[in-house]
């Protein structure tokens, strides 16, 4: 099961100067998840108007039309089960890169779905990060 | 079956100014894959000092060590068989994320194995690209 252990650390208002790369990567995840599985619309606070997403190839940018985007799949409960959470620095402006990999099961469905996804977090002046880009995948059987 | 269309452009010689990103991103997962098959040891040109590699949870950075890595995996013989490629603008520095799923056929196995994995391309000064981010996972079944 996916569970919530403490530090449940915001993505806004992350301490990011205080934990290392691993722990704040860990923490955006299921802080990402959680909003997704119980209040999708609340993703709205990790994007910004230049973030981008590209959802099974489908690409969408701004904050507004992501969120647009993922509240409107054709399926309205899910839970998400990461089994790999990887990241890395993505270079000198301060940005990480998170590399995901998990299951995302459906209400009323049998068989959980494989996925892959990617995030590049970049630092906000205020201390925190925002989600600039985001790739989705499914992994088909 | 894994194909080599024209262009089969180099990543070192990339003319990146004149090819819209999705073709970029579809030339370079050409052209890292036919080396990792072919000519795995040529991989070393698409790497520079500060490149990192997380390969199933570990990590490696430097060029050297990376080749080090990739040519020390338990299978000699591989085919890799790519299923999507996408690609995102990483920010103001000029980067790409491509984000690549696919198969990894080993010599003498039965069945493939799905992967997914991510780049992270930086621009060089003689306006090529380099691999500055890697993340490799297999997507277990």
């Amino acid at each position: 099961m996916f569970s919530f252990s403490r530090p449940n650390i915001a993505a806004v208002g992350l301490q990011r100067f205080e934990m290392d790369p691993d722990t704040v990567a860990k923490a955006f995840v299921e802080h990402y998840y959680n909003l997704f599985d119980l209040n999708r619309v609340g993703l709205a606070s990790l994007y910004q108007d230049a973030s981008m997403l590209t959802f099974e190839g489908q690409k969408t940018q701004g904050s507004q039309n992501i969120v647009a985007k993922l509240t409107a799949l054709p399926f309205q409960q899910c839970k998400h089960h990461i089994t790999t959470v990887d990241c890395q620095p993505s270079g000198p402006a301060g940005g990480m890169l998170v590399f995901v990999s998990g299951n995302l099961q459906l209400s009323g469905e049998q068989h959980a779905l494989k996925f892959s996804q990617m995030f590049h977090l970049m630092p906000t002046p205020q201390g925190s990060y925002y989600v600039y880009n985001d790739i989705f995948r499914l992994n088909y059987a």
